[in-house]
């Protein structure tokens, strides 16, 4: 059997020391778990980044792993920390709603524990980093293999992070960007089903920028055009050829997306 | 046995949710597969770039890895993907000439196959990502020792990436910058066997600034000098001793590098 | 039993090839090595800045795991590079000083190695890249369990790198910010049972910056305040609730720190 893999998802950066004492954390409990890295650079303490970022990696993984999600603004408080099971996903994720649009993105009924059991966690526990007292230790126990249920008791109340619907105005609709990239293409809340469903010609804007082409793939656009497709995540996606569209057309997370359809 | 080696080579960076889906999707058809970084910080869909970088980092690593490259303007077009073997080494990679200089610098005749069998992709083939949707499952096939030839037709013929070569005139040779490292430090294409068959004493000039120094190691210079050194990949390096070489000189890939030497 | 775990710290940067290309020197003697990243993005040479990631992460990894640390000013030059006992703790590191704060903190007397024996090198050896050539070389070997005392020869003397130390004066306690963190938080060289032994009410000044409130941990304090408490790692540390306490208080590494308690 392949030993149990743990994902790390945080926003500690890799300057500072955080994301390796956490593994260390992990290894100490089990120094077979095989550790992958999801992400460090999740903008601090960003949970609609976070959420996104989930919603869109986590279904391409296969049962068995464990995710550790660490973007936690309200460490040391009295905010809970769960362990989630969704279908095959399972996660351990301070309760801040990040991981609600996931759970929509894999249709799954959470099941959920509070956890509440110190003995799988540091001896002592610290106030400002929990991703290495408790959820790495606890990461490395479920990497071995206890029952879930020994953490802490089920809970049915979480908070939940709602990402904005795109709303219907007459012939227009009105949507928003939800994601930048790397590459600075901006990934909006517009399911691409929904925009197949709009009868064209559309007009597609971003604040006050038309966006001219709308394409299948960037490298049918001429270099620097701004352009509107289907994004791998199913949404409008726009996105400048060999480009920067967020530094282009100068927006944010946030910025409103309009289409105008055909009556 | 050791399990299978997948190394990953892209330009996605880790703020995004790509790295994440792409390793999932590996793991989803290998859930053995040993995933292991090189680089997700190649800059933006830059293929001079990736080319120094494989030619650098892939000859040092043993048989038997299977290394994915994922660096791809031309995503969604009719560019093909290929699996490429070159000598013990073993490429996935699109069809746009980042891995030629490596072939060179291994002296390998390449094998190339043009992936061509959606048996080993993704179900569902997006537009924009490749890199999640059929190089990642197909990494996942070839670690679990499936036969290379069973993924598509072999193909004699692929796109190749120059990179310039120094040139002679007169009592000067110029070069250019090829690459510049993390610490600023400049790379030309002026291979360190040339540099030493040329008579001294040498004047080295980036852009319009003399080099004055030439030096064995870092150490050997007083902090803040520009120096001139052979790489660690045996080329002329200009540097600066605990500085930035393309700050300090206002260099980039492309400023060009003169070595006059005695005639 | 678990393959033998590799971790790797840096300042290379990961546009750059040379991770890479010392991952694969790694796994080009041992292929089952398990490679751990831990960072590759120290501030360049910076070693003070390396001594507290170090002694911050490496006391929570278990035994058996070879940390190779590989930020190396003097690569080149006649430095030594050493393998290093502290209790269960084993470090390949240039002798420059970088790992003296951790022994310090976890408390155990060195056994120091100086690596002299070629056999376990690279063949050819560059005079700019001792990571890849050297010391990720020897890391493979020890993975497989070769006798530490086969590097070279035992050695009494290395580098101390000296973390200053708070002085007492008056009713005033004088420490400095030693490291600021990717949040921006600054950490102190004020341990955190100085600080409870100090009579109250406390005022901590940063530069010229007070520092109104002292919590437990960030939540308690309102969006943008900068606020006081104690580290993960038992210091005194500065941060901004939601925010970057460097930027906001424009402090560097270096920047004083004065506590005025009761007389």
């Amino acid at each position: 059997m392949a030993d149990p893999i743990v994902t790390l998802t945080t926003d500690f950066g890799t300057a500072s020391p955080y994301v390796a004492a956490m593994k260390g954390a992990i290894l100490t409990v089990n120094p077979r778990a095989r550790l992958i890295d999801l992400s460090h650079e999740i903008p601090p303490q960003d949970l609609r980044h976070t959420a996104f970022f989930l919603a869109a990696a986590l279904p391409h993984f296969p049962g068995e792993c464990i995710h550790v999600i660490v973007v936690d603004p309200g460490v040391g408080t009295a905010r809970p920390l769960l362990y989630i099971e969704l279908g095959k996903l399972r996660l351990l994720v301070p309760d801040n709603g990040c991981w609600t649009e996931l759970a929509k993105a894999v249709h799954a009924r959470p099941v959920v524990v509070r956890l509440a059991e110190p003995s799988f966690w540091r001896e002592t526990v610290s106030a400002t980093f929990h991703g290495r007292d408790i959820l790495g230790p606890v990461a490395g126990h479920l990497s071995l293999g206890i029952d879930p249920n020994r953490l802490g008791p089920p809970v049915k109340n979480w908070i939940r992070l709602e990402i904005p619907s795109p709303r219907l105005e007459g012939k227009q609709l009105w949507g928003e960007v939800v994601f930048i990239d790397d590459f600075g293409n901006l990934i909006t809340n517009i399911p691409a089903d929904v925009l197949r469903s709009l009868p064209g010609p559309l007009r597609i804007q971003v604040g006050e920028h038309p966006i001219e082409r709308q394409v299948r793939t960037y490298g049918e656009a001429p270099s620097g055009a701004a352009v509107a497709l289907v994004s791998s995540t199913e949404r409008l996606e726009i996105g400048v050829s060999q480009g920067n569209a967020a530094k282009q057309l100068l927006a944010l997370v946030g910025a409103p997306v309009t289409i105008t359809f055909r009556e």
